[in-house]
């Protein structure tokens, strides 16, 4: 199994943290090239046949896979089973494996259960495109966070990047730290107690909110509302007043600052519902820059 | 967002309500060049994209809907979250603003909450049209219907139209209304105090069973049976004895008098089971019929 | 209806009890050719609209036909809507007349309730092709269990076959029972009491594990552990000491033997984890199989 899991190396996609800069760079040059081609649909690989497995619901990360799969012209099959987090691995990999034996190219998959995609990625031949796994990495999240304060910023050495929220919890806030650790930018996080992630400190140190405001880039992550069951909306009170992104403190943000959120957003609880189309929100950019990135991704995997 | 707003309202198609009869007629007769159009894939759109967003089930319409894209050529993507109708409408205007950001160039949209359709068209650059709002418009299922109609006695102008049952959740009915009455016909509803509109009174009176079954045309609308709980055998029985179509009653009709039903029907409820193919239902006619129609608004949406 | 039923008796499938070993063959060796073309995708059929109607969820059987449909080209339309056996066998019919009316080519069917199917073909005017039906027929499955032990074995004529595990509810049992015995195998069932057909005792006899053990091929039945409530661990563990087909019972199988199974398995319940990828075990080439397979059947229902 080792002979092909060299050349798939550079076509699989299973997070950031081991990617080089230039790695990083030729994807992100490769998604400007796309966000300025004139012709909506590419159709370089109609010959190739991608599947979503998506093991975890997500209706608007798989659609910005298949447009991004369809403006390439790329055959596309959506797989949807929600496995419960409890589920083995085991059923996970002889789905992937049946899928793999029915001729995919390629597959992006999405899963809750922590360390199956490594151990899938192991055993399958056709590269795979991770768009989710459990607490450990989103990539094309953070290659489209990346994107978007590049073109904002046109750099993203010297950034400070302000990241507020469920870290604990958060692929997305891993995932960006790799990546902006490895450009040159500089990462704080910002979280209750029990949010935080020990094993990160080493990376990025836990800051106060007003500290954390102090920054080129402040990153909201969503509250995971659904892990709470009694008194929410205490809790959503609560945990606006101590860590959501008010009126009040976007307003001691620098000018110059924009802020970020991996959507969807839970209004007026993380983010008021006023700065969602704020003029220096880019929530609705990000998404936009998704694509882009996930047809330099997909392509990557294709090609 | 005025600028953009006037050349979408060519495009988009909220309602049937203040549409012109030219307008209407634009729509049927493309419908018609669509029908008899003699290749089933005319592959004119096929650099377009359109999302299905259902914020409420519906297979039926959304396969019609992709069916009539696919004839197009069109690039469809499929969005559906069954939402409730308690969910703000914040929620789905955040959604629809994300599949807008991704680059979709027209959606067609299913909702339950009544009012958030008007307000998300405000907002969003694409054209949207619509599948069903709450109960307030199901504008391609009217199309359908006047099309069925003009097909079977060559004019609108002059026909009576009797619409029967639930009136006051039907947007079937709310949509039919409006055009038919802009086309030249009479329309009469039939159903229980508890079923009607009185907001519609000025423009269709309640009649009885009896007078609404001397009519051209006569429509059932579907016995929304998941609304009652307890004893739905006892009011199904009692639905039928008091407004259902029974083989009896439609026995009285006149003899060139055609049945009609926006499906899918619950047999032996507000129809007889025997009736669904008689050789005066048109209701599997109406089906066939949605495809052209939808894709006359497809087209419209985006060429 | 009797006119077009004849010219559709060729293109639709049904079931494998009423083919003829010419029929079967041609199916086969049309599957051949496509697994050796060379091309992935072989777009001869653009033109025709195929809807996936699954009444029963199963994602990977859907997922399997899809993949043959778009190698060919097809346009897909999925459909899903889990109906319960309950349901009666009207809703399913006037689903599969909706969507017929509405312009398909030919649907793909995959359905719970017994007998149903039958009826629908007498009236619906487009090929149908069985992806399951209650616990009836799963041709294509078993096609593409035959086209696997072709490929081992070079002759379907004279190999015994042991079906092991629930007969009495398997779809797939029957459809292999039928085709192998047309194409001139032995086979033997073997299952607990609970689990036998006792129609068809005719046709097959049932013997102990260990004779089962005896054979050319060794076709494991899934478990359905959702028949099962209380005490499931504990009748997992007896299913397996007595039925399952354990590493030591794998042993005792002859050399040149293989294992099948239709899959999803339950590792450790009617087979041991270890032999899903052992070298005799034909499980993932099944599953590669199953895609010419299809490609062959949609094309004989849509050329």
């Amino acid at each position: 199994m080792i002979a092909y899991r060299s050349s798939l190396r550079e076509r699989e996609l299973l997070g950031l943290k081991d990617l080089s800069a230039s790695e990083l760079d030729s994807i992100l040059l490769r998604a400007a090239y796309w966000e300025s081609h004139t012709e909506k649909r590419a159709p370089i690989l109609e010959d190739r046949f991608i599947a979503n497995m998506f093991f975890e619901n997500s209706t608007r990360t798989r659609f910005s896979f298949e447009m991004a799969q369809k403006r390439l012209g790329t055959q596309v099959l959506n797989f949807a089973a929600a496995a419960s987090s409890m589920e083995k691995g085991e059923s996970i990999y002889d789905t992937v494996r049946t899928l793999e034996s029915m001729g995919i190219d390629a597959g992006v998959i999405r899963l809750k259960p922590i360390g199956v995609l490594e151990e899938l990625a192991k055993h399958v031949r056709v590269p795979l495109i991770n768009a989710g796994d459990g607490n450990n990495e989103h990539p094309t999240q953070a290659l489209l966070d990346v994107y978007t304060m590049r073109k904002q910023f046109g750099e993203i050495r010297g950034l400070t990047v302000s990241i507020i929220g469920d870290v604990k919890h958060s692929r997305v806030a891993r995932s960006n730290l790799w990546a902006l650790r490895t450009l040159g930018a500089t990462v704080k996080f910002c979280a209750p107690d029990s949010m935080r992630a020990p094993e990160l400190e080493a990376y990025a140190p836990y800051v106060t909110m007003e500290e954390a405001l102090n920054a080129d880039v402040v990153m909201m992550l969503r509250a995971q509302l659904e892990r709470h069951g009694e008194g929410i909306l205490k809790s959503k009170s609560e945990y606006r007043a101590q860590y959501g992104l008010t009126v009040d403190r976007a307003k001691t943000m620098k000018s110059h600052a924009i802020i970020m959120h991996p959507a969807p957003v839970n209004r007026d609880v993380e983010i008021d519902g006023d700065l969602v189309e704020a003029p220096n929100s880019k929530i609705f950019s990000q998404m936009s820059n998704g694509v882009p990135i996930r047809m330099a991704v997909v392509e990557r995997a294709l090609r």
